[in-house]
């Protein structure tokens, strides 16, 4: 447990179909759905849990996402409403490296990047079928510091948790938050999508290896339940209008 | 080499998306596809390479597959088309368990059926998402007697090599015949369904293990190159309708 302020913020949204949120469910049912990611301030530091999409690279790579986001939905102008610079950002922690996780990070010059050693290596030698997740390698700017996520549950800082859930990616990590004064707050990130594919205990169709993804799904349910968190999805429109958008906050 | 006689044998055909064919591309385009299997008449005996689809199982389990099934669609028929009784088939060797190819060895008798030891134990105990494609048990029999796929390239018989393929199962295997005065013979089963995605270097929506399955197709494209074989596709209509339909048959 520990003194912490919360964040989520707004990277604006894309398109994908049912069947990719639902794996081979309900195919020819476009979805819109939310992007953001998750600013903490910490006692050791500011951390930023994954940084949303960068407009420009997906118009470019993946135009059929049909993207909206505005100048206010970028990652320095979301740090600015929370009343921070970019350069105050002194970590990020990625959950995994595809396109709509990274696109921020190019603009925290001092931010140390962690993430899974094997991730790395897959977002910058993918399978045929993960090329176009791994689209912008904006993650590995220049002057870049990685550093490697570890074990099944590494302790990043006193209260902040972060979880091994492979299977969406072949180093899948979720965060779990323990804040002093609230329930734990769970970012499970990728490993299901929506509330109703959580309940379904069913994966997304962009997917490593699903074996690992079922694993994981259940994986966090036990988690969620053995530690009363409040679980944030990661891509539902419903749940994500009903969460605090920065710069209002959670403590 | 062996001299031998193959008949393809038609079971009818289903009906899935687009985005099942091709994993994630295009949802939204039914796509109806053949289901058949190819029967070895070989010196050492009357061999039959998977058996298709049942059609009481599929319209209980999965109708929204819409199958189309004659009577004359059935095995019992089609092996009296090309002069046989379902007591003379002596061995059925398992591609895999799905349902589309596993419907007609409850038909056969005096059947060994020859399997792929993890394949077998998966089908019994799938992952939630392999639930569906397993919903046929009826390859598990009264008085079936199972035999063991093993290794990389079994040599089964003269003739008749069997090629460890997984990824769109955990235990998917491939035939290759060489028979005696003609071009060798590739029946690649569902390492990937179509021309087109062969072409592509694709696998289906339905998978086990999605890294497995594309080197699983760079294998048999190496395999059909090196041999010089006629490559068999096994779920596409146009392609099917350029083969020969038993009782017409290779040789």
């Amino acid at each position: 447990m520990a003194k912490m302020k919360v964040w989520l913020l707004d990277s604006g949204s894309l398109v994908i179909d049912r069947a990719h949120v639902i794996w081979n469910i309900d195919p020819g049912n476009p979805v819109r759905f939310p992007v953001y990611s998750v600013l903490v301030e910490h006692p050791d530091g500011l951390f930023l849990f994954d940084s949303g999409y960068d407009l420009d690279l997906v118009n470019e790579k993946l135009p059929f996402e049909l993207p909206e986001q505005t100048e206010k939905q970028t990652i320095p102008a979301q740090l600015e409403l929370c009343g921070f610079k970019p350069e105050q950002v002194d970590a990020v922690i990625n959950s995994h490296l595809h396109f709509d996780h990274v696109g921020g990070q190019k603009h925290l010059p001092n931010a140390v990047t962690w993430v899974d050693v094997d991730e790395l290596r897959h977002a910058k030698v993918p399978e045929s079928f993960e090329a176009l997740g791994y689209a912008d390698q904006g993650f590995d700017h220049p002057g870049v510091t990685y550093k490697y996520l570890e074990g099944e549950e590494m302790r990043f800082a006193e209260g902040i948790q972060l979880i091994h859930t492979p299977g969406h990616t072949v180093g899948h990590y979720s965060m779990l938050l323990t804040p002093e004064g609230r329930k734990p707050m769970f970012f499970i990130a990728d490993v299901t999508y929506t509330a109703e594919t959580w309940e379904m205990e069913r994966i997304s169709g962009f997917h490593n290896n699903p074996t690992d993804g079922v694993a994981s799904v259940r994986k966090i349910k036990r988690i969620a339940a053995e530690s009363g968190a409040d679980v944030f999805f990661s891509h539902d429109i419903d749940e994500w209008n009903s969460y605090r958008h920065a710069p209002e906050f959670y403590e």
